[in-house]
């Protein structure tokens, strides 16, 4: 295939992806998870069943490629507030507020568990982990953050700590809950770092 | 029927019960949960597969009723635990670090994470929720812990962050993290109580 073509035949690719997950997204919205069937999925994305087809075997392959994206989006923003200015522990708290918010909103339920059982889910949550424990991780140096504690199994705390917000109910409650967690991390001493 | 005669009988039943529930530990403990069959129980429990029909439908029947078995002495545990001598959030920290130790050694598995569905897993859950948040609340007003965040939140605060007990390898992590999560409850003032 030449070149030029390929890359016509991906972007058109792309674009139909893109339209099919976009109308996943609205159907979720409006609707609930358990609203998603390749024929709405079509209807609203502007294309054929025939076409949805080729391109996602079954309605949870859509529900699971939609799911991938918007964890990396969120993964994406995540990261952006870590690259903020200020300090570790500073931007941690932004992050674990925002991440709090994120799993709040969450649809519930026994599909939204089942899409999070997902090898994409697991990559994912080791990803969210890992930006964490780096914030932890410098927060110690700076002094702001335990350092008795290794930064992996903060980050796993954090996380865990955090699955409490689905049963939030306030914007309130969720800054308590984060407060909460930043104080367990704020608990200890930091003994590379005697002040 | 006569009330002798029905005492004899409850307690043959219960009995009966018991040694099922003992058999299906015996069998999750030795050889996993997925080992767990009817013949196996049956055989184990020293009682024909006929008879342990009576008593349960099915094999999921027998792992729920082994399973709410093990929640409740674990509750009794923790309660024995929280009525110790001692302040409120030392007997806390007692109840945490035990609970963090039954996560810990806790089967894993979609069959467990099924089990944990049930009604009774719900209630159990419930009940320790309120185990913890009555102790908080008492650590709150003696002024050992914070008052600045409804009990009951941080009640589930701790049962959440718990979880992270799961993917921990050792004693000493374990005591980590249950340090950590009460550097969480000390974290903020105590405003009902001003030293």
């Amino acid at each position: 295939m030449p070149r030029l073509w390929k890359d016509t035949v991906d972007a058109h690719r792309q674009a139909v992806r893109d339209a099919t997950l976009d109308a996943v997204a609205h159907l979720v919205t409006e609707d609930g998870l358990l609203s998603v069937t390749m024929s709405r999925v079509a209807e609203r994305a502007g294309i054929g069943r025939a076409t949805l087809y080729k391109y996602f075997p079954d309605v949870e392959a859509v529900l699971t490629a939609w799911h991938a994206r918007e964890m990396a989006r969120n993964l994406e923003r995540l990261t952006a507030i870590a690259e903020r200015p200020g300090s570790a522990a500073e931007r941690l708290e932004a992050v674990l507020l925002t991440y709090a918010g994120i799993s709040h909103e969450h649809h519930r339920g026994e599909l939204v568990a089942l899409l999070h059982r997902g090898d994409h889910a697991l990559r994912a949550h080791r990803e969210l982990a890992t930006l964490i424990g780096d914030l932890i991780a410098e927060g110690a140096r700076d002094g702001g953050l335990r350092g008795d504690v290794p930064p992996s199994e903060l980050a796993a705390y954090c996380l865990a700590a955090l699955t409490a917000a689905t049963e939030l109910t306030s914007r309130e409650a969720l800054r308590r809950l984060v407060a909460v967690v930043m104080s367990g991390l704020n608990g200890g001493p930091a003994p590379a770092d005697p002040l």
